[in-house]
């Protein structure tokens, strides 16, 4: 039990002590650990000599690439300053109410890989897009789809999203314009904390020794103007003008408790995609949406989807032995999404495309207004809880204003 | 002309000028440009305060930031060092035998591109893997269809290439094992120096006040691999194992001699895609193979394509408008590679599935050995040349060795 005020039942105690890069009134950025309402100033704990130092720059990444022992360390230490009432005179200075913070995304995304391992997604996708023919495509089950996105504009929650012109197609040839189909995919990413050489596969069941831990993901989309372009190649600018990661990354060891086994594998996956140990992990999410018009009239967003990440077909651990099993490096800073997260009835669905049906079954907001895909002053808001008896741990919202 | 003994003529001229990163005995890495058969030493030359500061760094990175006027500062300044034989005392001390210094990846690179502009490689791919319908896809000829690879395995020049294993399609189901079917993609890259904000696309007449430099990218792809994993969301570790540049970086300078325009486009792309600067760059390509049994008994490596970087249907400012008019931010260090080369006749391939027929006609080496794709051992040399009169330069070699 934390000594911080509201700290315990807000979801950010100390079982939970995501880690963040703030700034305040402009300052120079600084690693925090958010506690209840607060962000505990890690530069600063530093200096105080209660840290150690690989927690004193201004990036998660030197964290991240320190790796479990260090990261267990620096853990248990923030947990005792917090739970400990001996440190409340030494630490209360340290913290940061964290509404007067400005929250930065905590490191410099290398390379970013999203994947595709919702089977009722996938499946619902495929049915849209393929009608007379199996929804999944034959590698689906024997590998987790996946291909690399664009790291340079992953943005952190908060960052305005601005509306993406392209080509579409039209009647006669392609026409140009701001998406008409602008989508959400509601994801959840994994960070790679500890690198892996070229030629050297990360086995699945070394997987936690690299996953330094995980954050909510909003993958933007244009549906029109990735229909057009993403053959043969697949998604390209109707997915790279934006990806939104939450300021808070819930280190793998909070996420521990809420462990369960993935569903059945069947057929069962090639020897490097099997493993023992649980990957799957129960952690509600809901896909909040709020229009311009609700905000002016003092409405709360309403939510548009209830789902569990629990279901994945393929877990993290798979994806990212997959991801090395040719040989490919990985860098301190990759962010892995899982894909959108969609469950198998209608209000559990990760994406506007499979919540209206392709745009045929329009949602209707508080205020009478009705979307198929976002208008201009529509705010997503992505949240995550994972609960276990007498506690929970709330996973950092990852939210995005549409801009035109 | 240079005073530097071989320059002239060697296609490493003060025409030229292409920027690396150099170590000597294992010592730091240092900027340099390399002029005939030498590496002048930046950081060196810095120190003695004969160029900018910005040279004076473990990376190009800094420079190519800084943007086209420090670039032809730089340039302006190198180009009379080494041309004025006045400096030859001062600066010859700076010089290192380029066969002595070990080259390095010369920016780490921040987004890896790749399109797909050759008419000839997507046509012959198009008739490869679709025979009963038309080779190129709808979009093609409307956009520079592209897709992001890994940045995080783009290697040097002159780095083994590990063969990757994986997936492959098989009677019962996928099989697992070491690539079948390794291959090469001969491309160009360019390089983003300027970078441009998100929401702010790059205009077609803006390129060159972003575009640094070229050099010559080998995208090895393992055929087998991707043809099994890459539907519905493109190439992903049939490609992600290894891309490699060239250890020289050409700028943009050094090429608007050879610029030429670019063959026809029917139909007339969307105005974004317009533009009157000619982009095309007439630089003559090769691809040299050598097997272990051909170094073995002295045989210098083999020509087996011969093409020209000329004939591309959508060139690099044309891939940086398309990349950017989403709102995508570019970034320095962004490599863009250009697909891979192809002409129309056999001979003049970029890449084995294309040289081979996807395999029904193997190559003959002097040997005797033959290869429908790449053998353990197999050498594989990209090199260009763009002639004027009188003049040529070498585009830096990009080589690799596949080993088991």
């Amino acid at each position: 039990m934390s000594w911080v005020d509201g700290a315990n039942e807000s979801g950010f105690g100390t079982d939970h002590l995501p880690y963040g890069l703030i700034s305040t009134d402009g300052g120079t950025r600084r690693l925090a650990v958010r506690i209840g309402g607060f962000a505990l100033d890690l530069a600063a704990t530093a200096s105080a000599g209660l840290v150690p130092s690989v927690v004193a720059h201004p990036s998660l990444k030197p964290l991240m690439a320190a790796g479990p022992a260090m990261w267990s360390e620096v853990r248990q230490i923030v947990q005792d300053l917090l739970t400990d009432e001996r440190h409340q005179s030494t630490v209360l200075p340290l913290l940061h109410d964290v509404d007067a913070v400005d929250v930065h995304l905590p490191f410099e995304v290398a390379d970013y890989v999203d994947f595709y391992s919702s089977e009722q997604h996938a499946t619902n996708l495929g049915r849209m897009f393929r009608p007379d023919s199996e929804p999944l495509l034959p590698n689906w089950k024997h590998l987790p789809v996946g291909y690399h996105g664009r790291a340079g504009t992953v943005v952190v929650s908060g960052t305005p999203v601005h509306r993406p012109s392209g080509q579409r197609r039209g009647q006669d040839g392609p026409t140009f314009g701001p998406s008409e189909r602008l989508d959400i995919e509601l994801e959840m990413g994994f960070v790679v904390g500890v690198s892996s050489e070229i030629g050297s596969p990360v086995a699945l069941a070394e997987a936690a020794d690299h996953i330094f831990g995980f954050g909510l993901v909003n993958d933007w989309s244009a549906r029109d103007i990735q229909a057009w372009e993403y053959v043969p190649l697949g998604p390209f600018l109707g997915k790279s003008f934006a990806t939104s990661l939450a300021g808070w990354v819930t280190p793998l060891a909070a996420l521990d408790p809420f462990r369960i086994p993935q569903p059945p594998q069947d057929p069962e996956p090639l020897p490097y995609l099997r493993g023992t140990d649980p990957w799957g992990f129960d952690i509600d999410l809901e896909v909040l949406l709020s229009s311009r018009t609700m905000r002016e009239v003092g409405l709360e967003p309403v939510r548009i989807s209830a789902t569990n990440f629990g279901q994945m077909y393929w877990t993290p651990a798979q994806q990212l032995a997959h991801l090395t099993v040719n040989g490919a490096s990985t860098r301190t800073g990759d962010l892995c999404a899982s894909g959108t997260i969609s469950g198998s009835e209608p209000g559990t669905y990760g994406s506007f495309i499979e919540l209206t049906h392709n745009g045929a079954d329009p949602l209707t907001l508080p205020t009478g207004e009705t979307r198929t895909f976002l208008e201009d002053g529509d705010e997503v808001t992505l949240q995550g809880r994972a609960r276990s008896a007498g506690s929970f741990i709330e996973m950092a919202p990852v939210s995005g204003q549409v801009v035109g």
